[in-house]
């Protein structure tokens, strides 16, 4: 039983439970059982939450997902009594004082939420390896990395320990482990989902909240129960048309998708992300889409500058709003090298100097939006690399640069542009590398048009599913019981 | 016909073209000769664009405001080779390279836009007497203040120069001037109008663009031309239901109104604004609201802190943005004493604090959401004092907060609250003090929600009509086509 719920995604989870073939306590259940035999291996879950779930789950949850198991990455999003770390060593102690609203909706939506998932600290890498928890191991091959920021949640949902995560997105944070664990994920539109009541926005706009899936039906249908405006917002995302759910399988027509192998400066990615996005192109274009390959838009070294500029403000910021919760600095050993590096170096940002950035970014959007007007949307490699190997992405106090140096080349496919934009994007699990390993496509959407990408989406899932080939880890589990270093080849 | 179209609000202008009965030349051929006539004592229009005007006019312009005169206010919008200045000596040389997207929506309406008005320096104050242009005078009493920083719009439509006119808010700078000025003001709700191609947001999205108008239906009818997101827009504004033009004269329903005469820290402004309030409400209650008296929700000194912060930073990045334009620091006799002591302290924000500032600003939104989600607009007066004597509120640079000091009194009302939370908020014309002299009431209404305020509004308008009531200048110019130091006793 356990094994066979492992392969179902939670829409299908949830119609187990809605036609009273099983409980919500069976399902969670099944989920601690799965978390207990794999994640010793995969270091995915740093906070069980297994008594809190099975008794949410006694309660008799309602909701569209009634009684199904899902995870919190342990970052930005809040449940009251809970240990919160934003994977840091200075926050280990940390309790949660209030639930986010996002908890409060997946909660009505009728989710069980069984733990916590790893991050890397603040979230400001695309990796999983904190020195607080150590690293997430890629379920496709435990000698490598989930990427991140949401690499915990991604690997917790590639072996099947839940059958969707959730995750959020300052630069690529949802669709790099994406991309890395062969999962779907959609990063909605700039305040599609709720940030408070905390948070009005973060970095400027930047941070996106929603989850990691399996299937393209399962992110519609959770977008739908937890997105829409909350009293106090600063701002909103256009309502949709229909909900969300309704745009899977509906017909996309014929799509103009300008695509790309070339990265912003020009270079290719590794070969295995060119055919990554070669074999989409073709795909997209068998599919009856107009497929032209396109340059992107310009990228001026001022743009570069406003990125930095953000993220180390932003730093600044995060270690200003943890130093007033906790009530002191952190000591030396509390935050990591690369971290300490970006706030000593955000401390120096003047807030004319932020502005200034904001406004470059603001119109660099403008450039897009120009961009987004010829074509419907813009196909990539999500990333630049296939998941480097476990322990190659850190950095130390006389290198603290060193993770950003060595994470570089992986990510030089811009993600972040569509939290600078706030337009919607997401990773599709289309292709595998030669030793098996996923490699996502990114595609980039108009602003407030995920009905666009949820309908390609679903056409791409229908002509090349993806939900049939899993990971080594699940299949040795479902085949033993056991946990495995697995290996993708 | 020069003095009867002066007392025509725009849409009966437009009106007039429209069935031939006048033509855009003779519209604008009139005003014209109203601002050659009255503005040497007003002092509102600081750049005439008479030419460009009547070769404008003669175009023959289409749209629902074809060949109505139009005056832009010389801050934030951008007309493309007419001077800007932004009301500093610093940029008196300065012409704009580039059209602001309003400026494109505004003649696509069919505005015939004759020249430029005053502003404080940067718009800083709760007043319009720049150094560079002098003080523009109120219409109602020439010895008076039209308050700020829209006060040179606000004296041009009072006097009948145009019907209504452009002007912008950060702080409560289309309500103050309406209030000073006896003219309606509606700041809708953030991004409801575009700041682009140049800006996304300004100052955490405090800023919005608007227009002052005499009638409710201009504002209504301007708003439906002017408002709707543009491509690459960091956010936009919830969409209306159907246009604001059709809120004008739709039955409110019985509206939940919460009033005080009380300023946020507990004392009573002067005895004309509490009357002015009162008498506001007891009209609202004769009409069928459901009207009572309320208080503030709190203002904690983080609240205060942080608009502090938000006004300082903001400060610095706009200097910072001429400098980068004009390619020089501004000289010592180039900015005025307020604006170099603000710079100054602005330029010691950091980033973070300045992101600290905006979430406790954003979670004092959720307050003020909550609040609003127990009444259905908070009436309170505009401005806690009647119009302040030209030439109480400046500088000098012994005393570079002196004009904050002086004008301080003025606005306890906390105008700002709706910049700082994005909602909808207007200034009524309903009350002139024993002088005379207008005294505006203000109503905050709910995020994405100018419907409610106008329905009001225009029910307001129709049982206590102000138009009939004109400023002293207005009155003598229709009466002896002469321009007048007018007093409003």
């Amino acid at each position: 039983m356990t094994a066979d719920l492992s392969l179902l995604d939670a829409t299908d989870q949830a119609g187990l439970v809605h036609r009273g073939e099983v409980t919500a306590v069976e399902l969670a259940e099944a989920a601690i059982s799965r978390i207990e035999a794999l994640d010793p291996v995969l270091n995915a879950v740093v906070t069980p939450m297994f008594e809190q779930a099975l008794d949410a789950a006694k309660a008799g949850p309602s909701g569209p997902f009634a009684g199904v198991p899902y995870l919190l990455k342990d970052l930005a999003c809040e449940l009251r009594g809970v240990r919160f770390t934003e994977g840091s060593r200075f926050l280990a102690g940390n309790v949660s004082t209030y639930d986010s609203e996002l908890v409060v909706r997946l909660r009505r939506a009728g989710l069980v939420i069984v733990g916590k998932t790893n991050t890397p600290e603040f979230g400001m890498a695309p990796a999983c390896e904190p020195v607080l928890f150590g690293p997430t191991r890629n379920p496709w091959d435990t000698g490598l990395s989930t990427s991140g920021s949401s690499g915990g949640s991604a690997a917790a949902v590639a072996a099947g320990l839940v059958p969707f995560a959730h995750g959020n997105d300052l630069g690529g944070s949802l669709r790099y482990p994406a991309s890395a664990c062969g999962l779907f994920a959609l990063k909605p539109t700039r305040a599609r989902n709720p940030l408070g009541p905390e948070y009005g926005d973060v970095a400027a706009g930047a941070a996106v909240e929603h989850a990691l899936t399996r299937s393209v039906r399962d992110s519609a249908a959770l977008l739908d129960a937890t997105s829409g405006p909350a009293p106090g917002d600063p701002y909103c995302a256009p309502a949709p048309d229909r909900p969300f759910l309704d745009e899977v399988g509906r017909e996309p027509g014929r799509l103009r998708i300008g695509f790309t192998a070339r990265t912003p400066s020009g270079d290719l990615g590794h070969p295995d992300c060119v055919a990554a996005v070669e074999h989409a192109a073709r795909l997209c274009e068998s599919l009856g889409h107009d497929v032209t390959e396109v340059s992107w838009p310009e990228f001026t070294p001022e743009v570069h500058a406003a990125i930095g500029t953000m993220l180390d403000g932003t730093t600044a910021w995060i270690l200003q709003y943890w130093i007033r919760r906790v009530g002191r600095e952190p000591g030396p050993d509390e935050i990591e090298p690369l971290t300490r590096a970006l706030w000593e170096r955000g401390r120096q940002v003047t807030a004319a100097d932020w502005l200034v950035s904001v406004e470059e970014l603001q119109r660099f959007s403008r450039r897009i939006a120009r961009f987004l007007g010829t074509v419907d949307t813009f196909l990539t490699p999500t990333m630049s690399t296939p998941p480097l190997p476990i322990g190659t992405i850190y950095s130390t106090p006389d290198q603290p640069w060193r993770s950003v140096e060595v994470s570089g080349p992986a990510v030089r496919y811009a993600g972040i542009v569509a939290n600078l934009t706030g337009n919607p994007a997401m990773s599709v699990p289309l292709w595998h590398n030669a030793a098996g390993v996923p490699i996502g496509v990114h595609f980039l959407g108009r602003y407030g048009d995920e009905a666009t990408l949820l309908r390609l989406a679903s056409q791409l899932e229908a002509a090349a599913p993806w939900a049939g080939r899993i990971p080594t880890t699940h299949a040795h589990h479902l085949l033993t019981g056991q946990a495995s270093l697995g290996r993708a080849t």
